[in-house]
């Protein structure tokens, strides 16, 4: 029994509890609550088993997908959440990012945090089919969160539908069915009030 | 493009955002929130990934462990959270959760619908490796949650440390090395006045 790393493997996941305070914009439906995400990760997980179908790449590598649904924004623990729509803050959010991710993964035993830092370096580089598929899910969840919840992160200061449409967009290729879907999301939405045209 | 199965789909998906309403009953490390079920199945996921290792049975189907992770605790939705150490809420669980997972998982196409009872019904039959070893990660997971928070869950009335071994002792089988750990864990937590002996 290699007690280094055993200890080294429940550091980790005792440290990563802190996902679940890491909030997110959006609410949960039903609640004025903002999601954290952990919340968000697994709700994204269960997508992807759901919806891999209306990948436009076929025989995605599912196991992958996974593990890069559960594990693509543990670097927010240290780096923070950043708002989509916040043109600002989006300007360090790589180096923040790589900061953390330096940081966290290195609590890991090297083998593993190395897995982790490409699982997540993967999933940012957006160059597979698995990376473009789980970024797809991580733009519909929220989608459908707001939509549900009468536009709750639609409604501040700088967003509107064309911003909304341009976050989704890469659903159109990646995803084609559900970028259809969205768009008729997002159209409703804008009827109902909840996003400005 | 078929519209009915992907509404299924869709509304399932919007439905499951209620397992985060969904309290446990031990808090979030560092805070007195209780935690909910998005969040414990999303840690216990991550810790499938990193400790799969010490499962007794090699070549486990992490796919299969991953998904019986996510999907473990849906019924709880319609059914509620049971106490573990509570003996006549268990009572009438299985018929509870029996009914919450035919009116839940009826709302995803069938055969989709079909896939989630078969991961349900695998977890709680306990007859897989994979699924013996998702079980250990499931008492493992609030183990770790309870001991860092001073033994919150354990301070309750009628839990002791016979319990508590009591309900870990799946471990010791399916995964040998991680039983050694709990046993450390639980004998320092009697030491530090977070368990009764």
């Amino acid at each position: 029994m290699d007690t280094a790393r055993l200890a080294k493997q429940i550091q980790f996941i005792v440290e990563i509890d802190q996902a679940k305070q890491v909030l997110r914009q959006n609410v949960v439906i039903g609640t004025k609550r903002q999601e954290n995400d952990a919340e968000h990760s697994w709700h994204m997980a269960v997508m992807a088993i759901i919806l891999s179908e209306y990948s436009a790449v076929e025989d995605l590598d599912m196991l992958k997908v996974l593990k890069m649904a559960l594990v693509h924004d543990l670097v927010e623990i240290y780096a923070g959440d950043t708002f989509c729509y916040d043109e600002a803050a989006k300007q360090d959010k790589e180096q923040r990012e790589q900061a953390a991710a330096e940081r966290l993964f290195s609590l890991l035993p090297s083998d593993q945090g190395l897995e982790f830092k490409e699982l997540w370096r993967e999933f940012e580089a957006q160059a597979t089919p698995e990376a473009r598929f789980t970024a797809c899910l991580d733009r519909l969840q929220p989608l459908l969160l707001n939509y549900h919840t009468q536009g709750h992160t639609w409604q501040k200061p700088g967003v509107n539908s064309s911003k909304v449409l341009e976050r989704n967009h890469m659903l159109k290729e990646n995803t084609p069915v559900l970028w259809d879907y969205a768009k008729q999301v997002i159209d409703d939405a804008i009827k109902q009030g909840y996003l400005k045209l």
